[in-house]
């Protein structure tokens, strides 16, 4: 049985035998071997016999993998606690250093490595990442059990476009080279797999409604897919959502749960990946060096992490967010490119504004103009004419911008069915999800959470790209 | 704040107030109201003043939402410890009976529930499922986490169509109606959102393979697809798996991992599911009762699901499998339909033989032939000519067939290549796969687990088109 290296550097425990298995990461004067096994950021020293037989000791290289029997004792040299005598060593298998494509003599850039992205698990950039990764998707999980919410699983190919979210990805099986037509030339989805053009989801939230209208308190965490030529540090293709959605919640209980939710799974990340975010601390510190002192953060890594898990968020109303960017000294030297004024559908630069210059920690906007958010929001009762609202909520982070989107969604049946013909949402196909409001509506709210822009946050990593295992951006699809 | 209904019935304290709010299940004597919230299959007892005003007693119907505040009490009835004597009752929603679909005389059917997969959410049956379904969920994060694993989400879309585990379904941004063309006709892929051709994921293994070769242990838990037509109540278009892999697993230690997974989960939904299971149990006595005695289980539900929990698995080769068939009163009464020889591909019938007659329990076949596995399973040494065998793992459960699939994967290059090779799969193409045995190469194993089919398994239905909210099959794609 194999002991994981987290095992042994947690322990306070010496003097007793392992077997350990994993990959060399460095090796040092013939004798002191640091094995990581993936299991924590931290590798083991192992130091063998200098004895050992030299034909073996050539294949011990960078990348090798190993499987080390000894004991644990104390270290004798800085750096570790402890340390492995080893009494028996074998190489599984050898790395050869001239064709590892991670056997660089500098450390290779965050770039390189996104072309090496099947590689990039065994640098301790990646290793930290996903790490972290884990534990936030878990945390999530956690969260939501402790609650009584039930975890739902939405559809990924749907036949609905109704959402309006974004560009959607075809999913066909007929041939593309000659598909059936119908008799006037156009393609005929009859024939199609599931007998109609369908897409994949850009969000589950309209289905996660149905069963939060029978269940309660439902949540889902799955993926879902934007077909936009977005090549940005903040966009992918395919990424994971999580949509939670309560019957009878307001918008005010939506932000709560919002919050608690937001600050638990960074917690739980503190507590569960601490040597992790420390490197990774030291990385965003690293790679700020590079920018001008004014465009640093002015937190570390973790300090940003414990401030936001520690204060209440900021909660205004969208027409108090236009009232203070009207009257910034940033807007009235100009400095906003774009426009401000009531109805605009707020900038990057705005946001990032409220977020990082006034406010200094996440910001809620809520009841934002309805003509600028989706039709199933709730439309606010009692508005100034030419300034209605609805019930919505964006979370703003320092850094990253929009990290939630959510709203108490309209249960009233004629209100909703309204709006639908007003924005020319197709109210007969969508018979499904106007049933709720038919029988036995009642109010309910949620929101989505980007799953990557909350590991981009917690991580401290700038591109998108670097915290999902294999991005899918245009014109990639690699491994 | 509203009080959850399985806080109130689970609790042993009375005589406090509630506000609850959830669906009336029925109305009796225009006085009794039970009332669902979706926290636990139970309902509360809701009682009402007999002078409540008659306008809203005619508003109080099956389906409705409804709020009550009140006191909760010990019970003057029977079934129930406690009901709610209520002080304020207001009517969320109405719900028209002479629309409501599910208001009807007699009990709905499943069949004409899928109809209405939007609002079988508020049954009984569905509750149970979807609770239980969740529960198995959760238990999968827990069992893994507990153990170190680090959850990885796979891509959904992939230009890789290697594994050959099925027909594919093609995603594509380019216009049916007139695709771009290259000079031969052919359609031009360049073109395409990602610059080539790509389809949806049929498994995350190859993907999981190059994290656990670095972070160890590793599990995936996403939606996988396929786009074969086939219309039976064990397939879907669109299901969850479950693919955990491991660095330094043998096969051995791959079916103690899948048989310890696998009694955890069922422990735990057996844990967290009472009633939702008892309830189940009740639903497939009364299902059985339209079968003839010889072709109902031998077990109640719950007996079963203690059962397997409890017991070892079996555990045989392969060639001992078909040794057991050749040898059995049925083949020899010449009842299996198809042949059995020591090369064929199991159906069916004879797995079902091995696990439901002979054995009566979960059984566990290895090292199966290697001309009818995958090209990835790591092939036995010292095989006799003719008889080649690879490390490869089917779990069979009673009732179900198959619910696992697994191996030790080829770590060795040479192996591994020319079985590529042998198998015409691109090993150009594969070239990232390959580097994990090019670089630091390590025994490793793994399995997939059909979660739709656990869930069949665990909750007793019969359909897997009633253990997902929104089933995927040819033809049809609603909601």
């Amino acid at each position: 049985m194999r002991t994981k290296i987290k095992e042994i550097l947690t322990s306070d425990q010496v003097n007793y035998s392992v077997i350990v298995k994993g990959w060399v990461r460095s090796f040092r004067n013939n004798q002191f071997i640091a094995i990581n096994d993936g299991s924590c950021m931290d590798s083991v020293q192992a130091v063998i016999d200098l004895d050992t037989d030299e034909q073996l000791i050539r294949k011990i290289g960078n990348g090798a993998a190993v499987s080390v029997e000894g004991t644990v004792i104390p270290s004798q040299g800085k750096g570790q606690k402890v340390e492995i005598k080893v009494t028996k060593l074998e190489v599984l298998g050898e790395c050869p250093g001239d064709e590892y494509p991670l056997q660089l003599k500098n450390r290779p850039s965050l770039e390189f490595l996104r072309e090496k992205a099947h590689l990039r698990f065994r640098t301790n950039t990646f290793g930290a990442v996903f790490r972290v990764r884990h534990s936030l998707a878990f945390a999530i999980h956690e969260f939501f059990q402790k609650r009584g919410f039930v975890y739902m699983h939405t559809p990924i190919i749907t036949a609905s476009d109704a959402e309006g979210a974004g560009e959607m990805f075809r999913v066909s099986t007929l041939p593309f080279d000659n598909p059936p037509r119908n008799e006037d030339g156009s393609v005929n989805f009859e024939e199609d797999f599931f007998g109609k053009s369908t897409n994949l989801t850009v969000s589950g939230q309209l289905e996660a409604e149905l069963a939060a209208m029978a269940l309660g308190e439902v949540y889902t965490f799955g993926p879902t897919f934007r077909a936009e030529n977005s090549n940005t540090a903040r966009h992918l293709a395919e990424f994971w959502m999580v949509e939670p959605e309560v019957a009878f919640n307001t918008l005010k209980e939506n932000m709560d749960l919002a919050e608690d939710f937001i600050k638990y799974v960074i917690r739980f990340a503190l507590e569960h990946n601490r040597a992790d975010l420390e490197f990774l601390a030291t990385r965003l510190i690293d790679e700020e060096k590079q920018k001008p002192q004014q465009e640093r953060s002015e937190m570390g890594l973790i300090e940003k992490l414990e401030f936001v898990a520690n204060n209440d968020f900021e909660r205004i109303t969208y027409t108090e967010a236009i009232s203070i960017l009207l009257q910034s000294p940033h807007y009235k030297k100009k400095k906003f490119e774009y426009e401000v004024s009531w109805g605009i559908d707020m900038q990057s630069e705005h946001e990032r504004y409220l977020v990082e210059k006034h406010f200094k920690k996440p910001v809620i906007v809520t009841n934002y103009p309805k003509s600028i958010k989706a039709f199933y929001m709730r439309q606010d009762d009692n508005c100034e004419a030419g300034k209605e609202t609805v019930a919505a909520m964006d979370i703003l982070a320092p850094g990253i911008g929009e990290i939630v989107g959510g709203s108490q969604r309209e249960e009233r049946l004629d209100k909703l069915e309204q709006r639908m013909k007003e924005m020319h949402i197709p109210t007969e196909e969508m018979y499904w999800y106007l049933d709720t409001r038919r029988f036995g509506t009642a109010p309910h709210a949620g929101f989505g959470l980007g799953f990557e822009r909350l590991v981009l946050f917690v991580t401290g990593m700038t591109n998108i790209r670097d915290v999902i295992p294999f991005p899918r951006t245009p014109k990639n699809a690699e491994f």
